[in-house]
Protein backbone atom coordinates (compact mmCIF):
# COMPACT_ATOMS: atom_id res chain seq x y z
CA UNK A 1 0.00 0.00 0.00
CA UNK A 2 1.38 3.30 -1.06
CA UNK A 3 2.18 5.71 1.98
CA UNK A 4 0.54 9.14 1.11
CA UNK A 5 1.87 12.61 2.55
CA UNK A 6 -1.42 14.50 2.99
CA UNK A 7 -2.30 18.19 3.63
CA UNK A 8 -5.23 17.64 5.89
CA UNK A 9 -7.87 20.48 6.79
CA UNK A 10 -5.13 23.34 6.09
CA UNK A 11 -7.69 26.48 6.95
CA UNK A 12 -6.99 30.17 4.79
CA UNK A 13 -9.16 33.26 4.29
CA UNK A 14 -10.74 33.82 0.98
CA UNK A 15 -7.51 36.28 0.48
CA UNK A 16 -5.07 33.46 1.07
CA UNK A 17 -4.07 34.49 4.88
CA UNK A 18 -3.47 31.56 6.89
CA UNK A 19 -0.93 32.92 9.51
CA UNK A 20 -0.48 36.41 10.58
CA UNK A 21 3.15 38.11 10.46
CA UNK A 22 2.86 38.59 14.70
CA UNK A 23 3.27 35.30 16.13
CA UNK A 24 3.35 35.09 19.83
CA UNK A 25 2.42 33.48 22.96
CA UNK A 26 -0.52 35.34 23.48
CA UNK A 27 -1.29 34.53 19.55
CA UNK A 28 -0.12 31.71 18.59
CA UNK A 29 -0.96 32.50 14.89
CA UNK A 30 -0.69 36.14 14.76
CA UNK A 31 -4.32 36.45 13.91
CA UNK A 32 -7.85 35.27 15.16
CA UNK A 33 -7.78 31.59 14.69
CA UNK A 34 -10.94 31.13 16.14
CA UNK A 35 -12.60 32.42 13.40
CA UNK A 36 -10.63 31.11 10.44
CA UNK A 37 -11.35 27.09 12.32
CA UNK A 38 -15.04 28.04 13.21
CA UNK A 39 -15.80 25.68 10.42
CA UNK A 40 -14.49 22.97 11.97
CA UNK A 41 -15.36 23.44 15.49
CA UNK A 42 -18.85 23.75 13.86
CA UNK A 43 -19.17 19.52 13.18
CA UNK A 44 -19.59 16.63 15.42
CA UNK A 45 -16.10 15.20 14.70
CA UNK A 46 -14.10 18.09 15.83
CA UNK A 47 -11.07 16.69 17.82
CA UNK A 48 -11.35 18.94 20.89
CA UNK A 49 -15.36 19.12 20.89
CA UNK A 50 -16.64 18.66 24.81
CA UNK A 51 -19.86 19.15 24.36
CA UNK A 52 -22.43 16.79 22.94
CA UNK A 53 -23.77 17.82 19.18
CA UNK A 54 -22.31 19.44 16.22
CA UNK A 55 -23.27 18.97 12.41
CA UNK A 56 -22.58 15.99 10.59
CA UNK A 57 -22.21 16.82 6.75
CA UNK A 58 -19.80 17.64 4.09
CA UNK A 59 -17.91 19.82 6.57
CA UNK A 60 -17.70 16.64 9.26
CA UNK A 61 -15.99 14.17 6.67
CA UNK A 62 -13.23 16.15 5.85
CA UNK A 63 -13.14 16.81 10.26
CA UNK A 64 -13.05 13.12 11.22
CA UNK A 65 -11.04 12.57 7.89
CA UNK A 66 -7.87 14.38 10.01
CA UNK A 67 -6.74 11.57 11.54
CA UNK A 68 -8.13 8.47 8.95
CA UNK A 69 -5.47 6.47 7.97
CA UNK A 70 -2.63 8.57 9.73
CA UNK A 71 0.09 7.74 11.19
CA UNK A 72 2.67 10.94 11.44
CA UNK A 73 2.65 14.00 11.33
CA UNK A 74 5.51 16.44 10.21
CA UNK A 75 5.07 20.39 11.48
CA UNK A 76 6.86 23.33 11.13
CA UNK A 77 8.79 25.09 14.24
CA UNK A 78 6.55 28.01 14.40
CA UNK A 79 3.45 25.58 14.85
CA UNK A 80 4.98 23.90 18.02
CA UNK A 81 5.54 27.18 19.00
CA UNK A 82 6.22 30.74 19.39
CA UNK A 83 10.13 30.47 20.39
CA UNK A 84 12.58 31.65 17.27
CA UNK A 85 16.52 30.49 17.22
CA UNK A 86 18.08 28.58 19.77
CA UNK A 87 15.71 26.61 22.51
CA UNK A 88 16.00 29.06 25.31
CA UNK A 89 13.13 27.47 27.21
CA UNK A 90 13.02 23.92 27.17
CA UNK A 91 9.88 23.45 29.25
CA UNK A 92 8.02 24.77 26.61
CA UNK A 93 6.08 21.15 24.96
CA UNK A 94 3.75 22.42 22.68
CA UNK A 95 0.50 24.38 22.81
CA UNK A 96 -1.85 21.40 23.55
CA UNK A 97 -0.92 20.63 27.18
CA UNK A 98 -0.87 17.17 28.25
CA UNK A 99 -3.35 15.36 25.61
CA UNK A 100 -2.24 16.28 22.27
CA UNK A 101 -4.86 15.45 19.45
CA UNK A 102 -1.92 13.96 17.06
CA UNK A 103 -1.37 10.61 18.47
CA UNK A 104 1.13 9.72 16.57
CA UNK A 105 5.31 10.35 16.31
CA UNK A 106 5.17 14.22 15.12
CA UNK A 107 8.08 15.35 13.52
CA UNK A 108 8.94 19.32 14.06
CA UNK A 109 11.18 20.65 11.42
CA UNK A 110 13.62 22.70 13.29
CA UNK A 111 17.33 23.71 12.50
CA UNK A 112 17.61 23.56 16.76
CA UNK A 113 17.29 19.66 17.13
CA UNK A 114 16.31 18.83 21.13
CA UNK A 115 15.48 15.62 22.73
CA UNK A 116 12.03 14.41 22.04
CA UNK A 117 8.85 14.69 24.34
CA UNK A 118 6.46 12.26 25.07
CA UNK A 119 3.07 13.26 25.71
CA UNK A 120 0.35 10.56 26.32
CA UNK A 121 0.74 8.93 22.95
CA UNK A 122 1.79 12.02 21.30
CA UNK A 123 5.60 11.70 20.59
CA UNK A 124 8.10 14.93 19.27
CA UNK A 125 10.83 14.39 17.46
CA UNK A 126 13.11 17.63 16.65
CA UNK A 127 14.92 17.18 13.23
CA UNK A 128 17.54 19.11 11.29
CA UNK A 129 17.31 17.71 8.02
CA UNK A 130 15.95 18.26 3.53
CA UNK A 131 12.54 17.36 3.67
CA UNK A 132 12.80 13.99 1.86
CA UNK A 133 14.90 12.96 4.96
CA UNK A 134 12.11 13.93 7.07
CA UNK A 135 9.50 12.06 4.87
CA UNK A 136 11.19 9.19 4.62
CA UNK A 137 11.83 9.08 8.62
CA UNK A 138 7.95 10.40 9.40
CA UNK A 139 6.68 7.46 6.71
CA UNK A 140 8.97 4.67 8.53
CA UNK A 141 7.70 5.70 12.23
CA UNK A 142 4.47 6.02 10.42
CA UNK A 143 3.61 2.05 10.57
CA UNK A 144 2.27 1.36 6.94
CA UNK A 145 -0.27 4.47 7.75
CA UNK A 146 -0.28 8.27 5.86
CA UNK A 147 1.88 10.55 7.07
CA UNK A 148 0.11 14.28 7.70
CA UNK A 149 1.87 17.77 6.65
CA UNK A 150 0.22 19.81 9.70
CA UNK A 151 1.86 23.11 8.35
CA UNK A 152 2.06 26.04 8.67
CA UNK A 153 2.22 27.93 5.58
CA UNK A 154 6.35 27.49 5.45
CA UNK A 155 6.51 24.17 5.97
CA UNK A 156 4.22 23.10 3.21
CA UNK A 157 5.70 25.72 0.82
CA UNK A 158 9.17 24.13 1.44
CA UNK A 159 7.18 20.15 0.82
CA UNK A 160 5.25 21.57 -2.32
CA UNK A 161 8.46 22.80 -3.47
CA UNK A 162 10.51 19.24 -3.02
CA UNK A 163 7.32 18.11 -5.07
CA UNK A 164 6.73 15.63 -2.44
CA UNK A 165 3.28 16.54 -1.43
CA UNK A 166 0.72 13.60 -2.77
CA UNK A 167 -3.30 15.19 -2.03
CA UNK A 168 -3.87 18.61 -0.74
CA UNK A 169 -6.98 19.63 1.47
CA UNK A 170 -7.30 23.43 1.84
CA UNK A 171 -10.42 24.80 3.17
CA UNK A 172 -10.96 28.48 2.02
CA UNK A 173 -13.03 30.78 4.73
CA UNK A 174 -15.37 33.13 3.78
CA UNK A 175 -13.43 36.21 5.63
CA UNK A 176 -10.44 38.53 4.82
CA UNK A 177 -7.31 39.15 7.13
CA UNK A 178 -4.71 40.64 4.90
CA UNK A 179 -1.87 41.15 5.58
CA UNK A 180 -0.33 37.67 6.37
CA UNK A 181 1.10 34.65 5.66
CA UNK A 182 -0.30 33.00 2.00
CA UNK A 183 0.00 29.48 1.05
CA UNK A 184 -0.63 30.99 -3.16
CA UNK A 185 -1.63 33.81 -4.94
CA UNK A 186 -4.03 31.40 -6.63
CA UNK A 187 -4.45 28.04 -6.31
CA UNK A 188 -4.34 27.40 -9.87
CA UNK A 189 -0.72 27.87 -9.52
CA UNK A 190 -0.45 24.28 -8.73
CA UNK A 191 -2.83 22.61 -11.53
CA UNK A 192 -0.02 22.01 -13.82
CA UNK A 193 1.36 19.17 -11.06
CA UNK A 194 -2.27 18.47 -9.14
CA UNK A 195 -5.95 17.37 -9.83
CA UNK A 196 -8.17 20.02 -8.52
CA UNK A 197 -11.28 19.71 -7.22
CA UNK A 198 -13.49 22.85 -5.67
CA UNK A 199 -16.63 22.01 -3.24
CA UNK A 200 -18.52 24.53 -1.90
CA UNK A 201 -20.16 23.65 1.54
CA UNK A 202 -23.50 24.69 3.05
CA UNK A 203 -21.07 26.58 5.80
CA UNK A 204 -19.63 29.29 3.64
CA UNK A 205 -16.02 27.33 3.39
CA UNK A 206 -15.25 26.34 0.11
CA UNK A 207 -13.13 22.82 -0.01
CA UNK A 208 -10.49 22.83 -2.64
CA UNK A 209 -8.83 19.27 -3.39
CA UNK A 210 -5.52 18.50 -4.46
CA UNK A 211 -4.32 15.30 -5.52
CA UNK A 212 -1.52 14.39 -8.19
CA UNK A 213 -1.83 14.06 -11.45
CA UNK B 1 -18.73 8.32 22.53
CA UNK B 2 -22.09 7.88 21.39
CA UNK B 3 -22.38 4.77 18.76
CA UNK B 4 -24.25 6.12 15.75
CA UNK B 5 -25.94 3.72 13.42
CA UNK B 6 -24.83 4.93 9.90
CA UNK B 7 -25.63 4.38 6.26
CA UNK B 8 -22.83 4.76 3.60
CA UNK B 9 -22.19 5.03 0.12
CA UNK B 10 -25.43 3.83 -0.25
CA UNK B 11 -26.49 4.50 -4.16
CA UNK B 12 -29.27 5.31 -6.12
CA UNK B 13 -30.86 6.12 -9.55
CA UNK B 14 -31.76 9.54 -9.88
CA UNK B 15 -35.35 8.18 -10.33
CA UNK B 16 -34.46 6.45 -6.73
CA UNK B 17 -34.06 2.67 -7.71
CA UNK B 18 -31.37 0.92 -5.57
CA UNK B 19 -32.79 -2.80 -6.80
CA UNK B 20 -34.31 -4.09 -9.05
CA UNK B 21 -37.28 -6.44 -8.54
CA UNK B 22 -36.07 -9.70 -9.46
CA UNK B 23 -33.21 -10.14 -7.94
CA UNK B 24 -31.13 -13.51 -9.16
CA UNK B 25 -27.72 -15.41 -8.44
CA UNK B 26 -26.94 -14.18 -11.84
CA UNK B 27 -28.06 -10.43 -11.06
CA UNK B 28 -27.30 -9.98 -7.31
CA UNK B 29 -28.92 -6.68 -7.35
CA UNK B 30 -31.19 -7.58 -10.15
CA UNK B 31 -30.27 -4.52 -11.99
CA UNK B 32 -26.97 -3.20 -13.70
CA UNK B 33 -25.39 -2.55 -10.39
CA UNK B 34 -21.92 -1.43 -11.91
CA UNK B 35 -22.96 1.39 -13.95
CA UNK B 36 -25.27 2.25 -10.02
CA UNK B 37 -21.70 2.01 -8.53
CA UNK B 38 -18.94 3.06 -11.20
CA UNK B 39 -18.76 6.71 -9.00
CA UNK B 40 -16.83 4.94 -6.38
CA UNK B 41 -14.84 2.24 -8.50
CA UNK B 42 -13.48 5.28 -9.85
CA UNK B 43 -11.82 6.45 -6.59
CA UNK B 44 -8.13 5.72 -5.06
CA UNK B 45 -10.09 3.88 -1.80
CA UNK B 46 -12.57 1.70 -3.52
CA UNK B 47 -12.02 -1.27 -1.43
CA UNK B 48 -12.14 -3.59 -4.55
CA UNK B 49 -9.23 -1.48 -6.71
CA UNK B 50 -6.77 -3.85 -7.72
CA UNK B 51 -4.64 -1.69 -9.71
CA UNK B 52 -3.38 1.71 -8.55
CA UNK B 53 -4.48 4.98 -9.21
CA UNK B 54 -8.17 6.39 -9.36
CA UNK B 55 -9.54 10.29 -7.90
CA UNK B 56 -8.82 11.27 -4.86
CA UNK B 57 -11.54 14.21 -5.04
CA UNK B 58 -14.90 14.36 -3.19
CA UNK B 59 -16.09 11.17 -4.22
CA UNK B 60 -12.52 9.95 -2.25
CA UNK B 61 -13.20 11.21 1.01
CA UNK B 62 -17.05 9.54 0.98
CA UNK B 63 -15.16 6.67 -0.47
CA UNK B 64 -12.87 5.89 2.62
CA UNK B 65 -15.22 6.86 5.27
CA UNK B 66 -16.67 4.10 4.57
CA UNK B 67 -15.23 1.79 7.24
CA UNK B 68 -14.08 5.06 8.92
CA UNK B 69 -14.77 4.47 12.99
CA UNK B 70 -16.93 1.13 11.83
CA UNK B 71 -17.14 -1.89 14.79
CA UNK B 72 -20.46 -3.96 13.03
CA UNK B 73 -22.76 -4.08 10.05
CA UNK B 74 -26.15 -5.05 9.72
CA UNK B 75 -27.51 -5.91 6.69
CA UNK B 76 -30.37 -7.57 5.08
CA UNK B 77 -30.84 -11.49 3.88
CA UNK B 78 -31.30 -10.40 0.54
CA UNK B 79 -28.35 -8.42 0.63
CA UNK B 80 -26.19 -11.67 1.84
CA UNK B 81 -27.58 -13.81 -0.97
CA UNK B 82 -30.23 -14.34 -3.60
CA UNK B 83 -32.32 -17.33 -1.57
CA UNK B 84 -35.78 -16.95 0.22
CA UNK B 85 -37.49 -18.98 2.99
CA UNK B 86 -34.98 -21.39 4.68
CA UNK B 87 -31.83 -22.23 4.01
CA UNK B 88 -31.91 -24.89 1.10
CA UNK B 89 -28.26 -24.39 0.81
CA UNK B 90 -26.12 -23.79 3.64
CA UNK B 91 -23.52 -24.03 1.05
CA UNK B 92 -23.91 -20.42 0.59
CA UNK B 93 -21.50 -18.12 2.40
CA UNK B 94 -22.55 -14.42 0.50
CA UNK B 95 -21.42 -12.94 -2.38
CA UNK B 96 -17.53 -12.13 -1.43
CA UNK B 97 -15.86 -15.28 -1.26
CA UNK B 98 -13.03 -16.07 1.33
CA UNK B 99 -12.14 -12.34 2.09
CA UNK B 100 -15.37 -10.63 2.47
CA UNK B 101 -14.78 -6.67 2.55
CA UNK B 102 -16.49 -6.10 6.03
CA UNK B 103 -13.35 -6.66 8.54
CA UNK B 104 -16.33 -6.70 11.41
CA UNK B 105 -19.12 -8.52 12.64
CA UNK B 106 -22.18 -8.60 10.25
CA UNK B 107 -25.69 -9.21 11.47
CA UNK B 108 -28.28 -10.66 9.07
CA UNK B 109 -31.74 -10.17 9.44
CA UNK B 110 -33.68 -13.01 8.93
CA UNK B 111 -36.39 -14.94 9.76
CA UNK B 112 -34.71 -18.45 9.25
CA UNK B 113 -31.62 -18.79 11.49
CA UNK B 114 -28.86 -20.43 10.66
CA UNK B 115 -25.26 -21.46 12.31
CA UNK B 116 -22.75 -18.06 12.21
CA UNK B 117 -19.55 -18.40 9.53
CA UNK B 118 -16.84 -17.10 9.61
CA UNK B 119 -14.53 -15.52 6.62
CA UNK B 120 -11.10 -14.37 7.28
CA UNK B 121 -11.73 -11.17 9.65
CA UNK B 122 -15.24 -11.46 8.77
CA UNK B 123 -18.20 -13.26 10.85
CA UNK B 124 -21.66 -13.37 10.21
CA UNK B 125 -24.16 -14.00 12.67
CA UNK B 126 -27.84 -14.47 11.53
CA UNK B 127 -31.22 -12.99 13.84
CA UNK B 128 -34.53 -13.56 13.66
CA UNK B 129 -35.68 -10.00 16.12
CA UNK B 130 -36.84 -6.20 16.22
CA UNK B 131 -34.80 -4.10 14.35
CA UNK B 132 -33.97 -2.21 17.98
CA UNK B 133 -32.56 -5.63 19.27
CA UNK B 134 -30.81 -6.21 16.61
CA UNK B 135 -29.02 -2.42 16.87
CA UNK B 136 -28.41 -3.24 20.36
CA UNK B 137 -26.83 -6.44 19.67
CA UNK B 138 -24.39 -4.98 16.90
CA UNK B 139 -23.57 -2.14 19.18
CA UNK B 140 -22.59 -4.44 21.83
CA UNK B 141 -20.42 -6.53 19.07
CA UNK B 142 -18.92 -3.53 17.35
CA UNK B 143 -16.52 -2.10 20.16
CA UNK B 144 -17.54 1.30 20.97
CA UNK B 145 -17.41 1.83 17.26
CA UNK B 146 -20.16 2.30 15.52
CA UNK B 147 -22.72 0.67 13.16
CA UNK B 148 -22.90 0.32 9.48
CA UNK B 149 -26.63 -0.14 8.37
CA UNK B 150 -25.67 -1.90 4.60
CA UNK B 151 -28.96 -1.87 3.48
CA UNK B 152 -30.91 -3.42 0.80
CA UNK B 153 -33.20 -1.10 0.17
CA UNK B 154 -35.94 -2.93 2.66
CA UNK B 155 -33.72 -3.22 5.80
CA UNK B 156 -33.15 0.78 5.61
CA UNK B 157 -36.99 1.41 5.38
CA UNK B 158 -37.55 -0.58 8.61
CA UNK B 159 -34.89 0.86 10.46
CA UNK B 160 -35.45 4.29 9.63
CA UNK B 161 -39.87 3.39 10.29
CA UNK B 162 -38.31 2.59 13.96
CA UNK B 163 -36.17 5.59 14.03
CA UNK B 164 -33.21 3.85 14.44
CA UNK B 165 -30.92 5.83 11.97
CA UNK B 166 -28.42 8.32 13.05
CA UNK B 167 -27.14 9.79 9.72
CA UNK B 168 -27.36 8.59 6.23
CA UNK B 169 -25.14 9.11 3.32
CA UNK B 170 -27.15 8.38 -0.36
CA UNK B 171 -25.36 8.75 -3.29
CA UNK B 172 -27.55 9.68 -6.40
CA UNK B 173 -26.56 8.59 -9.49
CA UNK B 174 -27.25 10.37 -12.44
CA UNK B 175 -28.92 7.71 -14.66
CA UNK B 176 -32.49 6.33 -14.81
CA UNK B 177 -33.15 2.64 -13.76
CA UNK B 178 -37.03 2.31 -12.99
CA UNK B 179 -38.93 0.00 -12.26
CA UNK B 180 -37.22 -0.94 -9.28
CA UNK B 181 -37.20 -1.14 -5.33
CA UNK B 182 -37.09 2.48 -4.69
CA UNK B 183 -35.66 4.07 -0.68
CA UNK B 184 -38.01 7.18 -0.95
CA UNK B 185 -40.44 9.51 -3.19
CA UNK B 186 -38.64 12.36 -2.24
CA UNK B 187 -35.78 12.88 0.12
CA UNK B 188 -37.83 15.56 1.54
CA UNK B 189 -40.03 12.88 3.03
CA UNK B 190 -36.91 12.82 5.26
CA UNK B 191 -36.44 16.44 6.62
CA UNK B 192 -39.09 16.36 9.64
CA UNK B 193 -36.50 14.41 11.29
CA UNK B 194 -33.50 14.98 10.16
CA UNK B 195 -31.17 18.03 8.56
CA UNK B 196 -30.27 17.21 4.70
CA UNK B 197 -27.42 18.37 2.70
CA UNK B 198 -26.85 18.14 -1.00
CA UNK B 199 -23.71 18.29 -2.34
CA UNK B 200 -22.71 17.64 -6.02
CA UNK B 201 -19.97 15.98 -6.99
CA UNK B 202 -17.71 16.45 -10.39
CA UNK B 203 -18.02 13.13 -10.76
CA UNK B 204 -22.09 13.62 -11.92
CA UNK B 205 -22.90 12.02 -8.61
CA UNK B 206 -25.51 13.91 -6.18
CA UNK B 207 -24.62 13.22 -2.21
CA UNK B 208 -27.25 13.70 0.10
CA UNK B 209 -26.39 13.71 3.92
CA UNK B 210 -28.63 13.80 6.71
CA UNK B 211 -28.50 13.48 10.37
CA UNK B 212 -30.62 13.50 13.23
CA UNK B 213 -32.31 17.42 13.79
Amino acid sequence: MTQLLRVQNFTMSRDGVAAGVDQSFESPFGLDHSTLMSWCGATASWPNRTEPGGTRGLDDYFARDFSNNIGAEIMGRNKFGPQRGPWENLEWEGWWGDEPPFHTPVFVLTHHERPTITLSDTTFHFIDAEPSEVLARAKAAADGRDVRLGGGVTSIREFLDADLVDTMHIAVAPIDLAPGLTLWESPEELNDRFEHEVVPSASGIVHHLFWRK
